[in-house]
């Protein structure tokens, strides 16, 4: 297996940590996405869709989309489990992975690749350039704060985003947080849930992936 | 089990599919979106994201989200297997159902939510009003557009959108078709494989559920 991967990128750390916390080690080929390496013919070869991660099998076979990767990786390196112990446990995780997805990294991603200047054509991850829409930045925003006042709900009695087991819904949780302070917008001082655990899970080692 | 159901939208339908093709039966409740019962309080009690469609088990837990649910009722009942084979299978048929969900149907949903009056402060499901964006109607359709070139790539030398075996990848594309011809929006005359598999994935008994 290699992962194609950008160290710097929120995405491509999701599938870092979750390899981290498997204590799995996979060797890597960075891709250098900002001088638009993932947008010239030589990635698009490996993935028509431009983005990392993608994670490619020995026998070439190449897994694209995080939830589709750490899938497989669960399928071959069970424990620690990640996506849920039981039928009803994997559906609620995948449930809150999805939901932390769509309200919250969308969201986020929503607000910087319409506001940066580094994104001007680039609004939108794949091989067609899309333009900045300026009133998606102030959407983006408000989405990400009711995202963290759902999360704040959910958490508030549970240890993690599902109950008392770590499990990816964290760790995409977490990746979503950190970059959202990298762009400046903070949790929040009332959100106490949200800090708390934020505090908990930033301590284990995995996070330094 | 029940199913929280809304017979004329896309999304709960693919449920339906997917539940016809395992060949079970799940007592639904009819929730009137036309009418803003998912806006209601008792229905934001079910589920707070005020989407359709939602799970309930006999314990009383509640699954949202359309992966998490079919993941349940494939854990529940394997035959016929609609996520993949093993963990290969699993991971593209992951793969494609993710793409299609955000390229396609993602794609279809920000045209057509962005331009019928119907939704004019609707813009984005869940419970809070967003407005209109006149400019993603066209940016809907350009990347719908995109999506069903990839498509027939896709479907170039495959029976379905991951090999030999029907899986909800199928259903999430034929549910999104069926959705952008009903908003009047074609699959195109020069996309020949997209036309044969939806031929034939349209005869499939599970897609009159």
């Amino acid at each position: 297996m290699k992962l194609y991967d950008c160290t710097p990128a929120p995405s491509p750390r999701r599938v870092r940590i979750f390899l981290a916390e498997k204590g799995v080690e996979v060797p890597t080929v960075e891709v250098d996405l900002r001088n638009g390496e993932h947008l010239q013919d030589a990635f698009r070869g490996i993935n028509p869709d431009c983005t990392v991660p993608v994670l490619e099998l020995d026998d070439g076979t190449r897994i694209t989309e995080i939830f589709a990767i750490c899938q497989y990786l669960e399928d071959r390196y069970p424990e620690p489990p990640l996506l849920g112990r039981d039928a009803a446990a994997r559906a609620l995780v995948t449930m809150w992975n999805t939901k932390i997805e769509q309200h919250g990294l969308g969201a986020m991603s929503e607000m910087f690749r319409n506001k940066a200047r580094g994104f001007s054509n680039r609004a939108l991850t794949g091989p067609v350039d899309y333009e900045q829409i300026p009133e998606l930045v102030e959407r983006g925003r408000k989405r990400f704060e009711q995202f963290l006042s759902r999360l704040e709900l959910q958490l508030e009695g549970r240890e993690f985003v599902v109950g008392s087991d770590f499990s990816i819904a964290d760790i995409t949780a977490a990746v979503t947080i950190d970059f959202a302070g990298w762009a400046k917008v903070g949790i929040g001082d009332d959100r106490q849930q949200v800090r708390r655990w934020h505090e908990s899970v930033a301590q284990r080692p995995s996070m330094q992936a």
